[in-house]
């Protein structure tokens, strides 16, 4: 019973997220006996059952503890970065201007395509490792930038090898329904036919993917073609998710519903209707203030209807090189009570627990028996100061599968 | 001549931040001689005079190196945290509901006038070392939550003590004249004559004045009570500063501009006369995002007045517990690209040159012969990147006083 694997952490606030969403589910002078990487109990002292009594405990010095933070949507795994168009922009080109000089999605889709998988690892690996330096346990990495199938296949390869090379799970998205690329370009149907759907299924062959995912826009695909992919998805049994509504109302979020999806994410021209709709089937809405800070966007994603009609929110860095290129969970939480008024207990909801459901994960984001031994560890006084602070990282340790 | 203090930095590219404002000042394969804390040369390996080519080198292996980064305006001085009050407003707390909970500048006051000089300084230890882990070698810290003789000097006492405990320099700023203290409520000519003037010339006395500050507004001083603390800052030759402008347009910034001030800080509210009259006097408008970002403010500061009008910008965290919990430099950068559409040339121009500026500092700032050797080394590929990216520090090493 002794042995490394069996602990108790003890002298600890826990904020465990149990309880009614977004509750903090808060024990003071909380203990977690954590056995082989698993959470076997939790609660307050006093109610420690004898059976742990004598197990070697670990004290957190009245820390907060909370569940291993979790980016369930990024787009770390890609080629080049997008600095150029940033400074450009800024310093007054146009749009076009920025094509000329090979800006915008094609050059992360040509870096990316030239890339090898090694490339690929290594360009992830210190934006993963700024997300774990923050407490990240788990990261979503969605493909979309390859469009074509091999390199659809390396982007979810270069995610698989992440989670070999750190200590985290990475959770990989097929997403080429992303955008055209250009050898496609006006035929958006038939590369939807033609690449994306058989790369979806050659790389489900490979065990490369846990969700599929496309973008609902007026600049990218509309619910028809969505609703291929999502059918091809079906016959997978692999769950589905969506980025919708973000620039303008296509009715992306009604189709990710109809089809029980994980999350729809971004969502800012969502409707009521819409939350109804997301409500009824469960459907998390992945907020993503990064993009909306980024591109200066001013409709802000409907938090009140979700509130209202009990939709789980969630919290994700949206990591990307053109429209997002944030990796701090932290700043995510801030910006996302700043500017979307969220509470910092939602927002700590939004990176833990939620993010868990937007992934189909049942045994993460919340402590509690049953649960992985994924957590966070911080110098804060209150759960709250998480949000508070900006561009500042309090975490004093991080906790993944029972291990330092 | 091959001494530890003597040595070449060289495989680099140089962001000198010399030429004209703001440029980046570029040299590619450049080399810089550092010679016991101070730079003795800096240019391209081709040039290199014949009397340094057999000093010890440091390559950084093509790396970009900047000066070391400065925080000309913070707060990072003070007791407790104000998080307890971000959450109750964010869960529909009014100001009288925070008031009446004990919250607002009011709860730091009471709080910096508890804790000791010993409490004071390990509070902004953990500030201080997340500005200097992206790079920062000088940071200002302000004074201005005592509101009392004593307290005033007590921070700015910590403030002096911040630069023995790390390496780094700190600038210190009197700003007595920040609020008017509840014991003085309605009395604010009283608090300006009885206890903020003779504090500024006790702290002065103590050796604890680098600068002058005030707040002009109409929820702080009016211009008439601001330069009257003008005047004793005259009388002690004490260069003066001002946060102006920053929610309505009281008149402070023509006012600092007559006393020909280091700075004008804020300034969203500034017209193109504040911009010429702080060209005709010099002064820097300093850009505060943070606080911008964090109070949902909507008006922008003038760029295109400043600019036009030539007036130097600098940017800063403000870091302060109410209006801005903000302990980056690199995601104030980013705000100032992104909220305000300064240039990443704009931004970096801000955080070093024009920030020596605004500090009176005219030995830091620039990679140029003459100047200390305070330095940053990133690793990025170009000096873009540096606003580009959101919440990532690409920082390799830091280099105070020659001194890695
Ligand atoms: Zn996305
Ligand atoms: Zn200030």
């Amino acid at each position: 019973m002794g042995d490394t694997d069996s602990y108790l952490i003890c002298d600890a606030t826990l904020a465990t997220m149990t309880g009614s969403d977004p509750a903090y589910g808060l024990v003071p002078d909380g203990l977690i006996v954590v056995h082989d990487g698993w959470i076997r109990w939790c609660g307050s002292e006093a109610q420690l059952p004898k059976d742990y009594s004598d197990w070697p405990r670990i004290s957190m010095a009245g820390r907060l503890v909370t569940p291993g933070l979790i980016d369930c949507h990024t787009h770390i795994v890609f080629g080049g970065n997008r600095a150029m168009e940033f400074e450009m922009r800024l310093n007054g080109a146009s749009y076009e201007d920025v094509a000329r000089a090979g800006g915008g999605i094609v050059s992360t889709v040509s870096a990316t395509r030239t890339a090898s998988l090694e490339d690929l690892v290594q360009g992830a690996l210190p934006r993963l490792d700024a997300l774990i330096a923050e407490g990240a346990t788990v990261v979503e990495v969605k493909s979309g930038y390859g469009l074509d199938r091999e390199t659809e296949l390396n982007m979810l390869r270069a995610a698989r090898r992440l989670s070999e090379l750190r200590p985290v799970t990475a959770k990989t998205t097929f997403l080429g329904a992303h955008a055209t690329p250009g050898e496609y370009k006006g035929r958006d149907d038939d590369y939807i036919d033609q690449v994306c759907i058989p790369a979806l299924r050659a790389a489900h062959a490979e065990g490369l993917v846990d969700a599929v995912d496309g973008f609902c826009e007026n600049i990218a695909f509309a619910p028809a073609q969505i609703e291929r992919v999502f059918k091809a998805a079906r016959e997978l049994a692999l769950p589905v998710k969506l980025h919708a509504e973000q620039l303008s109302h296509q009715g992306g979020t009604a189709l990710a519903a109809q089809y029980g999806a994980l999350s729809v994410d971004h969502v800012e021209y969502a409707t009521e209707d819409d939350a109804r709709a997301m409500a009824a089937s469960g459907s998390v809405a992945v907020i993503l203030p990064g993009a909306f800070y980024t591109i200066r966007e001013t409709q802000a994603p409907p938090i009140e209807h979700f509130r209202a009609h009990g939709v789980p929110m969630a919290l994700a860095t949206d990591c990307n090189p053109g429209s997002s290129p944030l990796t701090s969970l932290l700043l995510t939480m801030n910006m996302g009570c700043t500017l979307f008024r969220m509470t910092p207990e939602e927002a700590l909801a939004g990176v833990t627990r939620n993010a868990a459901r937007a992934l189909g994960l049942t045994d993460r984001g919340q402590i509690a028996a049953g649960m992985r031994a994924d957590l966070a560890v911080w110098d804060v006084e209150t759960p709250g100061e998480l949000a508070y602070r900006i561009g500042f990282n309090p975490l004093y340790t991080r906790i993944y599968e029972g291990k330092r």
